[in-house]
């Protein structure tokens, strides 16, 4: 299982200052005589970023490639967050096979939809307003949005965590404050061995 | 062809203050009495908004959804951008049929790539870099971005502009300055009568 997650962090922007490697998660990166990290490089799997220590804080999916500064992993003008001072692999992101339902209001209750693929916008697939009030997670990771085209707020929600429940928006993370969910996607997870896109030299010129 | 698209503005946060619908593409809202637009609500079709007039500076592709304020449409934290002052119908975004080739360099030199899907990592996918140095597009819109998980600068690319050819970044937009493409995704366009997620009242609880 090990080799399935590798970050590599600087406490200065552009990958320089003090460097450390992590494969499993980090609950303060103070501990480890950071003051904060100002940039990382993902090398394998998918990770879930915090803005503080103990998984608090604002929350942010990281997906391989490289995160020179706080506006790469920051999605959101309005909440400004500088620092990630915490971090973990999303254990249970399988991009291949995720399913969950989301529902009109808290509780499960209200009218109900089926999502298994990525919704840039989910009034534009039919969901009736631009709120959601809970979610059932069957199958694998996912990150719900504020607003339409994956910006704003992110939600890590995974089907391995509170029992793949999120009953209300207060379940969602500590910053959480409001229901409004406008987009919503599956976290993808690809490892070394797994080569997803056909990508070769050309021939001759 | 009317119905398609249709977007309503307003001039001030929060959809206050004056309001205007447009069902086709607006040179500057400025022509219109507005001083900006400041929030806006897209009820059909797919867009592209621009920070100035013209079609110029940063884009921000625009799909169906509640867009309250800046933070909404800009992605970014490092390049503020607090208005939007033109913006166009993406008329060839069809989510079902989207071909492109990615290439390592400018001018479709170096390794090739094909893609015809969502990839929030192009490295996790197997593309060499942080990098693509040009673009030829086959069919369908698409939004590349210059971090991983959809964040940073954003570059619309339609099969039916530059005759889908996009050879080096000077050819992205009046904002592009580096080659740096770290993910990429289809642009989405449902109209009402194409409602794509399973949705339903649940019976009794």
């Amino acid at each position: 299982f090990s080799g399935h997650w590798k970050i590599i962090v600087w406490d200065e922007e552009c990958f320089q200052g003090r460097r450390h490697e992590f494969t499993a998660e980090c609950c303060n990166i103070m501990e480890f005589g950071f003051e904060t990290v100002r940039s990382f490089r993902i090398e394998s799997g998918a990770w879930v970023g915090y803005e503080h220590a103990a998984y608090m804080g604002q929350q942010f999916v990281l997906e391989r490639g490289e995160y020179p500064r706080w506006d790469a992993w920051s999605g959101s003008n309005a909440y400004h967050v500088e620092r990630m001072t915490s971090f973990r692999p999303i254990a249970c992101a399988n991009h291949r096979d995720c399913r969950m339902s989301i529902y009109e209001q808290e509780n499960f209750l209200g009218r109900k939809g089926e999502v298994s693929d990525d919704y840039p916008s989910l009034q534009a697939m039919g969901w009736c307003n631009n709120e959601v009030g809970s979610f059932r997670i069957h199958s694998g990771a996912w990150v719900c949005y504020q607003y339409p085209g994956y910006r704003g707020y992110q939600y890590i929600m995974e089907c391995d965590r509170h029992s793949g429940e999120y009953k209300h928006w207060r379940e969602w993370g500590s910053h959480a404050q409001t229901f409004q969910i406008q987009s919503i996607r599956r976290i993808q997870q690809f490892h070394h061995h797994e080569q997803g896109m056909y990508c070769r030299k050309q021939s001759q010129q």
